[in-house]
């Protein structure tokens, strides 16, 4: 690895990184996407799937908790139940929609649960230890999020490996405790698929199918109070 | 920039980045920190700023509902109200810990409130908008998920330029509310210190101080379907 060299002692451990390192970074937050088409036939070589995982695993967690939990899944049946309640959710929030709108709704292509190789269940491990978890008195839901620090820092090192990664939000919670046995106080937080895209990803896919446009940062910026952003 | 050249047609738009620029990438991931001792003198640039705020704003988010909202802090009256909260919240939590646990909970440093040139209040918009937001019917939760997506790229973005972010959850949620007039709807997400790091973290800051040893990837990792992990 030859951009970054280790720092050569304590004091400099915590350096900015080379200016082509730097370029290379605004790259992966520009180029990753939420991906649905995938390539069925190309499977994840090992190596791959373990850089992807130990990017994860890297990720920060309130008082070191660690509260991700990696379900890995390949079974066809399971992910076809899986599927099936993503459609029993996705005709109702089809009605959430009326006439053009839920047409477009419905032609959108939301998952590609059956297509991708690998399917992840990324669950929070909210149970009491042995001892209760530093940084969680008051903002006990920072377990939750630590678990999204790890699917974020998942889906940029999958991207950097040309691989894709898409969340399913439209699957009900229950199923998935279900479909992976999961005890009371693992909760399901992400359900992913991950795979080669059969498709290029330029720009959001809602964008490019036309749903919905972005804002600009400046709307979302905010100096010392709230004001009402721009509509 | 020089590592990764713009993929020459749309076909080639999700290639993987070549070798050298996936390895930057996995030393993102190993070198992010979560940090507490800052450089109050050193201010961040305002393109740096605008760097780190531009990857946040690149995340993905549930029905691209960008429902991220950074209101940028630097008053000190109102950051020392702040660390007030923290000062008492940090005296109830130090109180689920005892003997000589307690006191090396409180010799901890928990945040950089007050040192850090800048801190961010990232909070997420709940309300209904126009239309409902795709992707939310069973699982609302992922508009605060994305909110977090959008803190970890930030997180990893200012590491790259060399600046410290530490996240602050020793805070009482109505505290942020009141500080930052959030109407109802607006939920504080992360409270974060953001400027240079005084000192160097090759570890996590709880692991150098002896207080809780992480866990190897393979005790968070499952196939198919939950099991016990090692303890």
């Amino acid at each position: 690895m030859d951009v970054v060299s280790e720092p050569p002692d304590r004091e400099h451990a915590f350096e900015a990184f080379p200016a082509n390192a730097r370029g290379v970074i605004r790259e992966l937050f520009k180029r990753r996407r939420d991906v649905r088409h995938f390539d069925p036939g190309r499977e994840l070589p090992a190596a791959t799937l373990q850089v992807i995982l130990e990017a994860a695993h890297a990720a920060p967690s309130v008082g070191l908790s660690q509260p991700w939990r990696f379900i890995l899944t390949r079974d066809r049946q399971r992910r076809a139940r899986i599927r099936d309640n993503f459609l029993a959710c996705r005709a109702r929030e089809a009605d959430r929609f009326s006439g053009s709108r839920k047409e477009r709704y419905l032609a959108l292509k939301l998952e590609g649960i059956m297509e991708a190789p690998l399917n992840i269940c990324v669950a929070a491990d909210l149970r009491e230890h042995d001892e209760a978890t530093l940084g969680t008195i008051v903002q006990p839901d920072t377990l939750r999020a630590s678990v999204v620090c790890a699917v974020q820092n998942l889906w940029l090192a999958a991207r950097a490996e040309g691989v894709g990664v898409g969340w399913v939000s439209i699957v009900e919670p229950n199923v998935l405790c279900e479909e992976f046995a999961l005890p009371t106080g693992i909760e399901p937080i992400a359900y992913l698929c991950v795979g080669y895209p059969s498709r290029s990803y330029r720009r959001p896919m809602l964008e490019e199918e036309g749903w919905k446009t972005g804002v600009p940062l400046a709307d979302v910026l905010f100096e010392e109070s709230w004001r009402e952003a721009p509509r």
